[in-house]
């Protein structure tokens, strides 16, 4: 099952092209992100403290395929997969509040819904993610409440 | 009647201190008078886009009471007020949304609520805004539906 | 004497406006006020680690005066100030970038300076700071080495 | 000719992880991208303003290698590419101040210090964009300025 989270846009993510400024798009994926670990009990203050773990980004690639303007409001599915022992991924895809209504309704395959969301997606971006321990910022096993959020929202 | 707008606290806007940074509050306030133009069927798309008004913030000052941590929620309370013909203010408050909650659900008159809600609020703030033509930047009167818009969440 | 710091406005701090988010420039205010405690010899990085001492911001206030836009360059001084034996104040002034720089040439006495430079100013801001320890959050008294920067800034 | 560009890192950028939010970086390679535009004699503020040519970034990779921290100082390297007659991509490296200083004195051959570099570089990136007719939002020929600037900083 995909995450689902509405996003609006608003004005301080806009830049003076009257769109929003191409990094910020990646900061929305990462609110559905916590939005994700919140809707599976993981208490998100407490996660992210870094005390004897740390969930630090290693990679992000994103495609902006479509402006994004004040106002407008997306939905944005999400799905983590784990990678290795201590590494998962996310993937996320955004899309117009209207856009992603009319995707679910119309009658098609899976595979053709996936592929037609990639073409009406407004952005798809991909973030890496290693579990450690910070102190001595080596590598641990990604631990059981983080399995069971990968889990939850896995295809 | 006051606007009412629910706010989540994410990652991005804390900082090292492990807090939401100073400014950021401001930018949540302005998150909360988007949505409010928003609930009062103005485009908030158009009215940013600055053709034929534009309507600068000239003043804020904003107090912080306490800090706020990724993963809370807060219920921000927002009252438009007119100043002049081409100028108004807007004045905010922060609850933690519990917190809010109570102060709605206790039993005490409407004095003593705003005494409270001052006391508890997170953060409480004012900002000033102008109504200008943009290209001469000189004042202009307050169109009739900011107009509406003061008089709708007006107390 | 004041701290100068120079400040070149970056794409992701302007909106759909074309000018900067009013919220940003007490940012860059905050970039001022960390450079200042750098040059008076400062670790910023200790120094927002929270450990025995935190420093929050309780009140910040800012008047705009002119639109800042993209690429623009803009002198930013600083003044601090002790209010108390656990508060003090930063006062800031932001001046186009050839501006300050006739500012300074000109041939008047330093109250005239001050009259010109108030007019002349695209934004003027105050914040207020208390010295707290962390994890009780009660007050403790400001440290020498910050007297020691007050010190140093003041007029 | 690589284009360099150095950037301290401010307290704003950071998150309660206490190391700056990962989008944050893609902000600072923007600036690196402006500040090469202006030391090209573009100027910044009229080129972002969206009249005849806009400059979408399509698609932006990074690879966060080390944590970045309040306070430091990064050094940017730049590198700008002809894609096609109408897209271009630039490649970014960022460097603690101190290890660029290191890698820049050392004696080595140009394959060996890009080697080096790669590995000691805190972040690498790639955005790729594409010019266009902003109202048509259809491909247009990169103009000769943005050619001048590929030209003057390409390797």
């Amino acid at each position: 099952m995909t995450f689902r989270y509405q996003h609006r846009i608003h004005f301080r993510d806009t830049d003076a092209a009257g769109v929003v400024f191409f990094s910020n798009i990646l900061s929305f994926f990462h609110e559905a992100y916590e939005a994700s670990l919140a809707a599976s009990g993981i208490d998100i203050r407490q996660f992210f403290r870094v005390d004897d773990l740390a969930v630090p980004i290693v990679h992000s690639n994103c495609d902006f395929h479509r402006p994004m303007q004040c106002g407008e409001i997306y939905d944005i599915m999400l799905t983590p997969q784990q990678e290795s022992v201590n590494e998962f991924s996310i993937s996320y895809q955004s899309f117009k509040a209207d856009e992603a209504i009319r995707i679910v309704s119309e009658d098609f395959t899976q595979e053709d819904a996936s592929d037609l969301a990639n073409k009406r997606a407004s952005a798809t971006a991909l973030t890496r993610h290693v579990t450690i321990q910070p102190r001595e910022r080596r590598r641990i096993d990604i631990p059981p409440m983080l399995l069971a959020w990968i889990e939850q929202w896995s295809d």
